[in-house]
C-alpha cells in the first residue's frame, strides 16, 4: 500500500508521526513502512520531538554547514560552489541559494523505515517521524509504502 | 518475520551481526532485513569490526559533538539547550545529560536494511552490523522485520 | 527480485540511476527497491547530479575528514588510529591508507530504499541514486532487492 503525505513545510521539523500512524492503523497488517521523500532538500528523520532538542539540531547545522562559508583563499569567497549560478548554463538567475541545504542533507536520511506491527508503528516511547525542511517553504510529498511481512 | 534484540549496552559499539544472521538462518528464505533502534539514542550502523577504526570513531565524536561544548557567548554557556533541565517542565531534575548523544545520533541512522539470500545475510567481507549507543548504559531493543521478497 | 550492480569506481560520484529503473522497469511490480553496499567504503547516497554539488561535497568532506590530521599531541600525530597498520597485527605491511574513508562513510548510508510504482522508480525531480566511492579505485558490487507490496 503506498500514501502520499503533502505538506506546505515552513519550519525546519515538521512531526509526521500521526499521519504514518494513520496509515498504518488502516492498512492494519504487519511488517515495514518506509517513508521516503522525493525531494534532495527535504530529508526524513526518526528523533525525540523536544523543543531544546531541536534548537540543538538547528545550532548544530548552522555551525557544521553556515548558509555563507567563511571567507576562503585570496578571492574571500563565502558561497558554496553550487550556488555559483553564473556557471550552470541551464540555471535561471534567480534560482534559489541552497548550497548549504544540500550540505546538511548529508546528517540525514532520504527515508526512514519503521516496523509495523498488526496495524502499530513500533516506535519505542520517544521516537518521532519528522520532515526536515532544509530549503523552507516549498510544497512537498512524502511517499509511504507499506509491505507486508 | 520479527525477531527481536535485547541488549545492556555499556560499550559504544556491540556488534550484533551474529544474532541477525541467526536470526536470518532460522527464517530461511530471501529478501531483506530492517534491524530498527526502538530508541532515540542507539543507532544501528553497518561498519569494518576493527578495535583502531572504532576508536577513530570515537574521538571523531567527541570533537564534533562533545559533551560539553566551548564557552558561548557573554554567559559562556557550554551546555546543550536539550540540557537546560529548568527550562523543560514535564522533566525531572535528575534527567540525564545527553543533548550530546542526541547530536551525535545524527551521524548514524535509526535502522539499516541488509538483504538476504536463501537465510543468509549479504553482508561482503567486512561489513558488521552494530548498535551503536550513544547514551550508556541501558536496556535497549532492536526490532528485526524479516521481508520476503 | 536480486540484482546485482558490479562498477569500477574510480570517481567519488557514480550515477546508478539508470541500472535501478532499468531493473525495476524489468520487474514491473509496486513496492520499494533497497540499493545495498557491500563495502564498508562504498556507500549509497540519494542526491541531486549537479556538478557543483557534487564539488561542495568532496570540499565538505576534504573539511571534515582529512586524509592526513592536523598535528595531535606531543607526538604530533597526523594518522587515524585505523591507519597505524604496525599495531594490526593481522594487516599487511602494505594496507591501503583509508582511515579517513572510514569516517567519511559516517556522513552515507550502507542502503538507500526507494519506492516503486508499476516498475517506476518515485525519485521526484532532482534525486538520483549514486554510489559513493570512498576509497578508490575498486571493484564493488551493489546489491537491489526488489520487494513487491
Amino acid at each position: 500500500m503506498k500514501k502520499v503525505i503533502k505538506v506546505k513545510t515552513d519550519k525546519l521539523f515538521t512531526n509526521i508521526t500521526n499521519e504514518v500512524s494513520d496509515f498504518a492503523s488502516s492498512w492494519g497488517k504487519s511488517g515495514i513502512v518506509n517513508i521516503f521523500s522525493k525531494h534532495t532538500t527535504l530529508c526524513i528523520w526518526c528523533t525525540e520531538d523536544e523543543l531544546l532538542h531541536k534548537l540543538d539540531v538547528r545550532f548544530f547545522l548552522d555551525k557544521v554547514a553556515p548558509r555563507w562559508k567563511e571567507p576562503e583563499g585570496s578571492h574571500h569567497n563565502i558561497k558554496y560552489m553550487h550556488d555559483i549560478i553564473s556557471l550552470r548554463n541551464e540555471t535561471p538567475a534567480d534560482e534559489r541559494i541552497n548550497g548549504h541545504s544540500h550540505i546538511r542533507s548529508m546528517f540525514f536520511s532520504s527515508s526512514e523505515t519503521v516496523p509495523v506491527d498488526n496495524g502499530k508503528l513500533i516506535l519505542g516511547t520517544y521516537k518521532n517521524i519528522f520532515a526536515i525542511e532544509l530549503d523552507p517553504v516549498r510544497d512537498r510529498e512524502i511517499v509511504c509504502s507499506f509491505i507486508e511481512e
